[in-house]
């Protein structure tokens, strides 16, 4: 790993930890949650993925439980939607469809933007500890569907990533383009900022289009 | 770590674990698990809070799955609520809602017990593995909430500590008393001993009173 | 551990991975996941209790996540289920109960024989990580047990394992054979197969009784 890509690194799970944080607040307030569980909600989505990535790495402690930078972003996050969210349903009560259709709107965004940078991250960080390229690959995409999964099964939701449009499928694409390009020997900023970038295209494309992976009950009630 | 405090954190952890099994057992019991399940829940409830610090910390295998002592006190726990249980509906089977509340004001009580013990015993052990210090808090309210977090998702159930009253809000301020003391070198048996009564006081308070942390939804409704 | 059995333990391993993994597979059909839902579901199943296993263990990173054996096998048990149970539902859209009751019994029988293979193959390799024998024989359990649970948490149900019929005493009970044997320096190839039929066996009698442990609340309503 070049040492620039380090802070690349670091920039990244920053952004990555505080989108995941903001969709994890806003489905705590949606679970009706209180301060703490709205703040834990940010915590497990924002970070649970870098935990469960760390502890199957064997780098314990996971950075996610203490590193200051990470659990400011997250507190901060959560905090953010608090507030937030109170003054809006403050000033948008009388339009209760209007709102909740508008945060599940933003939950996909944030969503997207995790994944992306929790892919290429969470790979990047498998790479720099060794682990077997297969590995490599597989961290990278739990890196990036585990703080969500964990956030949906926490408040009694079968994880969104399971069932909606494509959704870990670009997180596989971008952590293998990381895994490949570092075999390669051609890892760099722009290879990273890329793989970023395809991610969050392919996502968002799954998402504007509803595209969405085969389900085998579908293709029974077609029958 | 002074020598004699090590036979407290024993005895404290004993203690916790014993209490936490027995809301766990009840759990089990109330969502109609088998004999086989009502252990489980009991292990998870007594033991898990421990076994997740001690994956996050490096320190495998958890003492949580070897240990003959916590094994046997989760064991003797679980089978007390399993035959005290039975005995208690034969005798009031004709009045089901006293029991449920009275089942439901055990559980409370129990959790506050466990709450306290398993903060400072956390952070305790944290400390003694040379984590960092904000490692250390967290591993405090984790051990303390973790067991109970994972015994009501496995039941199908939002935990109860993320929407009902302050309950890791004490942990967090006893683990945070355990941890500074320790780092201003006057960690002592006075003071472990005081930051679990001043967690279990800080609980029973919220319970008794029936504290809320705000939740967001609740400000919305006013307006 | 003696030489052969090694590739003993790799055959069991394959063969509890590929029917638990079609387990988790019909499991995430029946919820309604799509290709990658279903295929994730495979996986948990399939690796989940090996993966908790490693964890507790502290053999970072799992085999579970990059073994290409593994996870090839996962993989191609997640297609077939997805595959065969399409062109199933085309030929018997008609008589949906039916379908529904002859998977619940294939999930039984695969699930029995996951469970046989990774109790005996969990504590194995807990004995050869120089584990402590009470350790061994719940990482054995666990390794049996863990992979179901996820799978059932995972999709929102109450986990099988804590409230239907005799599942987890067999996989305590072969666990603690293999423990035994090995401690008496008697484990061999014949113990090891000895124990996975004395699992399945004990297993699928209880299916097929429907033998139950006690629960608590069937005391009480017959009072």
């Amino acid at each position: 790993m070049i040492t620039p890509a380090v802070d690349v690194q670091l920039v990244l799970d920053l952004l990555g930890i505080f989108v995941f944080a903001l969709s994890g607040g806003l489905v705590g307030v949606r679970a009706r949650l209180d301060l703490f569980g709205v703040a834990v909600l940010a915590w497990v989505a924002g970070l649970g993925g870098g935990i469960i990535r760390d502890v199957l790495l064997g780098a314990t402690p996971p950075v996610g439980i203490y590193d200051p930078r990470y659990l400011g972003t997250v507190l901060v996050s959560g905090l953010l939607v608090f507030a937030f969210h109170g003054r809006y349903v403050e000033l948008r009560s009388s339009r209760p469809r209007l709102r909740l259709d508008r945060i599940s709107a933003s939950v996909k965004v944030l969503d997207a933007l995790g994944l992306s940078v929790f892919a290429v991250v969470g790979a990047m960080k498998a790479l720099d500890l060794g682990a077997p390229a297969l590995a490599c690959v597989l961290v990278g995409v739990i890196t990036a569907v585990g703080g969500g999964m964990l956030r949906d099964v926490i408040v009694g939701q079968i994880p969104e990533v399971l069932r909606r449009e494509l959704y870990a499928v670009p997180a596989l694409i971008g952590a293998t383009v990381v895994v490949v390009a570092d075999r390669a020997d051609l890892l760099n900023l722009w290879v990273v900022w890329a793989a970023v970038l395809l991610v969050f295209t392919i996502r968002m494309t799954a998402v504007r289009y509803d595209l969405n992976a085969p389900t085998s009950l579908t293709t029974g009630e077609r029958a």
